[in-house]
């Protein structure tokens, strides 16, 4: 199980594994790891660039190149905690699936009580929708109780007012890097020449403005004011020693879909709601894999972009107290009050740190 | 009704009434108007970028200048046809509408024949969803016929290959120009502070794929492989003269959405395929207009970015060949083939005409 560690707790140098690339408030590309945070900039080309994208787009052998000279730079360094950054990549497009199948058998439960949970379409391809990619933040960006349209069952009109059910959804998302041109497909096995690295995803959700809204056309405004990501992007390089044998999948996929069973990510993820942990789940638990979540989206020819970040859909596991949304955790009975403040962390199996994503809830504003 | 011009006729210099900015495909922003394209990049600045960006970012007074500068340039001109363009500026989030009572009427009849066509949150809110942004493209771009899952009704499974249902939707869409922050709403009155102007949006829709994906989460392969835009955008200062009052609206607009009636466009629009015309409509059948889409895309806080492209949705009228798809023209009897031209035009009331979006569909990649 993942070790939570208290939030400006003592620490001696060293003990943090966190690991990845970022981007300088600054400006420039930084390098973690060891406690320490190493200004790249000196490296000059891409690592002078005030964001990730051009390292992006360089592709895998540069990748390789780029770990190799942050690990060995001797550029100004500052101790993790102290490092300002900011939002490490732009954005293309945001997909967000809905890869859990925990997850959506809860929501299913929830959202469409006089249903089956898990709808036909789930267990033959990765669902997914497109998310806000301009209202995509980096962690400790504060978040504002997003105000909208909510409808109760006992009630024959909608009121506009600040969400009452606001929550958070704990994801993991991969970054893509290297493009593709209109038409083309990702095969499975290709996955690891377009990504570059994961995050962690905050995908805050307003259940109320989301249960009026979402039929038919999906979640919009209950998700779009706003989605958390870690600062840190950790390359797929270095969670290699952390795949696993994702979980059986019946019925099997058809064949665009099949492969990839070997990219679980045994990635231990944490919640932590003022200090307190009310989640610990595993990124293994995900029913459609990474590589999967890929040619599916790619499967219609469509193109990727530099940037574009994919997200997995809040991961919840099996287990009670393993699942990644409040709504799931507490049975709709609690939901994030203003001044509330949300931590999620990850640890991959062979030691491997993800970025933090941490926020807290303003009031709404008035209106 | 929208006279439509035959591809290729004669036509006398000047009859031609497009008008707006384009981006060229060697760099330097355009200006179109009397049937002659005039190469604005001789002005510097903003007119020498190689997209609308940074025009679009700079605020209404300056749009008003850009208009009257490209006017009394004495640059190098093409004949309209002759111009090469590329996509006018690079879009930031596409958002997709639901706007037209006639279309979310229709469809509902067809995709869920056993439910009330139109859904409960229909008349109080303007339904959408985020479309891929990645994936829209300048007028004359061919649309691959894309692959995907389709399982028809009788079958037990789906199955992975080319969508047999490929379809057309025309729309109008607006183009954000100047940004907001995290936070701030966008009242129905500021739209035109925010918004520069008009395109045509060709939602290429594949009706196989989209009705097995969408749900819960909405359309996402079904439209994400390609989206037509016209390479003209015509700015709102031009179409002032085409406003009308909008369609009544029962029950009354809650209060951040009340307002923008008087935004309905009075603008003819027209589908050809293959040089036929199948379908002849207008913009001002819109329930929701433009500025209460922009109001509530943004009543949520999230900020708008420079090159947000919304769209409103497929604009069918009440009228038998007024509906803006083929799935409701031709009651899902009959749907595009490889070969088949599409183009879109739009004629506003005061004779401005939009930029045609015009797209032929190549057959699906074999695999």
């Amino acid at each position: 199980m993942l070790v939570l560690r208290a939030r400006g707790g003592a620490r001696a140098a060293g003990d943090s594994r966190l690991t990845g690339f970022g981007a300088l408030a600054g400006g420039g590309l930084a390098w973690c790891e060891e406690g320490e945070v190493v200004d790249l900039s000196g490296l000059g080309d891409v690592f002078a660039r005030p964001t990730l994208n051009e390292l992006l787009a360089a592709g895998r052998s540069a990748w390789q190149g780029a770990i190799a000279a942050a690990r060995s730079h001797d550029g100004p360094r500052v101790p993790e905690r102290e490092a300002r950054l900011r939002l490490p990549f732009e954005v293309a497009d945001y997909v967000d699936f809905y890869s859990s199948l925990e997850h959506a058998t809860n929501l299913g439960r929830m959202f469409r009580p006089d249903q089956e949970p898990l709808l036909p379409n789930w267990r033959w391809l990765p669902v997914a929708y497109h998310g806000r990619a301009g209202s995509v933040v980096v962690s400790e960006t504060d978040v504002l109780r997003p105000r909208g349209q909510r409808k109760s069952p006992d009630e024959d009109a909608p009121t506009f007012g600040p969400s009452r059910r606001l929550d958070f959804e704990l994801e993991l998302g991969f970054v893509v890097g290297v493009p593709t041109q209109l038409g083309e497909q990702v095969p499975v096995e290709a996955f690891a020449d377009h990504v570059f690295g994961v995050v962690l995803v905050n995908d805050w959700s307003a259940r109320d403005i989301q249960a009026w809204e979402y039929v038919p056309l999906g979640p919009n405004l209950g998700k779009s004011f706003q989605t958390s990501i870690s600062a840190w992007v950790t390359p797929l390089a270095l969670l290699e020693g952390a795949c696993v044998e994702a979980p059986p999948q019946e019925p099997p996929p058809l064949p665009h879909l099949a492969g990839g069973r070997d990219w679980g990510l045994d990635l231990a993820l944490g919640v932590e709601l003022n200090g307190e942990t009310v989640s610990t789940g595993n990124a293994r638990t995900l029913y459609w894999t990474l590589p999967q979540q890929l040619a599916h989206a790619t499967s219609n020819g469509a193109p990727l972009r530099t940037g574009d970040l994919m997200a997995s859909g809040t991961i919840s596991g099996s287990e009670p107290g393993s699942e990644g949304s409040m709504i799931e955790l507490f049975r709709g009975e609690r939901f994030l009050e203003d001044g509330d403040e949300v931590v999620l962390r990850g640890r991959a199996a062979n030691g491997v740190e993800l970025g933090e994503v941490r926020g807290r809830v303003l009031p709404s504003h008035p209106g």
